[in-house]
């Protein structure tokens, strides 16, 4: 991969799934990180209301470079 | 969160996907546990049949508020 | 279970979901492992480019029936 | 020890510290569990509101013997 | 697997040996389990008294599937 | 909880009480950070000096909600 | 220990015991892998039948050298 | 730091609280143990009594200078 | 359990079982170590010599009051 | 240590050896955080290409102490 | 990385230094295994003889391409 | 193997790199334990001074034979 990089931890959510939660997580970071490049998902968990899922939660950390 | 919570925990399936796994032990476990609250996937795994995936496992802790 | 079992490790890829990543990892080693039973997640990950998520990839342990 | 104990888990909670939803938790099992032999406490964590802590959160295991 | 499955936990003893308290323990959940299904080793131990050991202890999580 | 969470990880110290440097280190992170929700205590450890307990410390990981 | 060595995972089950489930894994194992050097338990379950232990399964990490 | 340190690992217990039974542990190890400089919690439990906590308990790690 | 306990690492052998193992460690520590309460087992291991099992291995922690 | 630290997760890489990667990755670090005081090694890793090391990469966590 | 990887498990070892453990250990299954594209340590561990390291061992998972 | 063996802790420093750390911790014990049989790395760290690494430190456990 060469060079440094970083790594951020962050929540993703989203009503439907764990995989529209993690892009929900991504799309947010990307407003404000540049040159990520991969994501690890470190755990998995959601909300229960009137004994149904309401909300996924997915844990991510992503790792980007560091430009100079 | 105030109060109490107790922490139980299951293994839901689906032959469809792991949302659908969570899912069904949710649905199971509301049956019986009342005032859940959140859940933690534990672990992920599966069923092998003639070279496909015939179920998803999902091991879930459920956390439940303590009524009184 | 009865009898011994080999685990296999492999990463699955996909650009859908971690679940066609699955998917995709017992399909490949269903062309040379015979007698596969069950498998078990070890790890999520996925490629980031331009801001999304360019590939699923999934960890998986996969157990298989020694025949003789 | 002698006998057989079962693990039950649960959360405490407080808004003064973990020492207090330690007890508060143990004195909520106590209304249904019997004899309660020992805790261990599987994570510690709390709200925040405001820049405060608003509430102490602490995950216990509690063991108890299996009376007949 | 198909269904529901809980988890629970316990720790059978015996004077004997590992094997002796597993079966302890699960005799002993016998009397009020049903269904169960499988087991699985969380941890190892034991009591110790005048320089020899005076009781095996063993940690279990029992699956047992949910009837209805 | 909706939205996207990021977690932040950092040290509070005290020489009174782990309490302490957990409200420290929160205490510190609010003047910069907005909108915590929750925190994760993620290790206790500490410093001696003349065989006495001279400093507390706890590594905390810190949820906040992004803003925007 | 000198040279490479490789890993092999595998399961090994036996009716009477873990001891025996660790024999009956080795002994299969010796029919195709030559200079086994040493083994480490990964982890230790079992099924139940009737609310008796079944079948004791142990999970094994199997060092061996590789000969050239 | 410079120099070797040696780790010893014990458990503290108090009536009170973890932070006593931290104290208590260290003041014990003081007795013996010279140079001590650091200390790290590995795990916290406690004895219940008639649905009571009657004991703290908490397993620590210190390291100390060896000192030539 | 009230007083500060020794927490002692070891690792006993045996040609026969991992039972034997933990039996001739203890008894081996006992020779110097008094007041020994109990005993967890860290892991389990072994040597394999021309495809069979040549010595069972089973790391310890044992803890032991400190008299004074 | 007195105060409150931050911890940053990074990793550094290089052609060389693990230890040139924590350099690296330190040194890239130290043009945008001042007061670095220590670093953990998560985890190693590597590129391999054409069967040879094309890299070495070290994840740190960093420890910089909030200045103010 | 677009495919399916497999992940193998081995131990380099060498006199001189970690890294030249991990070097030796992927020269040698450069040898069997084609297209290797990562490794990750799992553990480090050496021998000791007359209080000198006389082995340093490097336990290593590699990650290389199935092609068809 | 044969025989028990015991095992210490310790941390090894050095301002040159991990081996050297690792090197001196051993050289360190070996004037007070003979018969060191193994040694395994817990972790790695180090203090940073000015945005450079001032010091390795590597913790390790030693395994040695008790003698009689």
């Amino acid at each position: 991969m060469a060079g440094t990089y970083k790594i951020t931890e962050l929540v993703g959510t989203s009503p439907v799934s764990f995989a529209e939660a993690v892009k929900a997580g991504i799309a947010e970071a990307s407003k404000t990180v540049r040159h990520m490049d991969w994501f690890e998902v470190v755990s998995e968990s959601g909300r229960i209301k009137d004994g149904k899922v309401e909300e996924f939660q997915v844990r991510l950390k992503i790792g980007f470079k560091i430009e100079r």
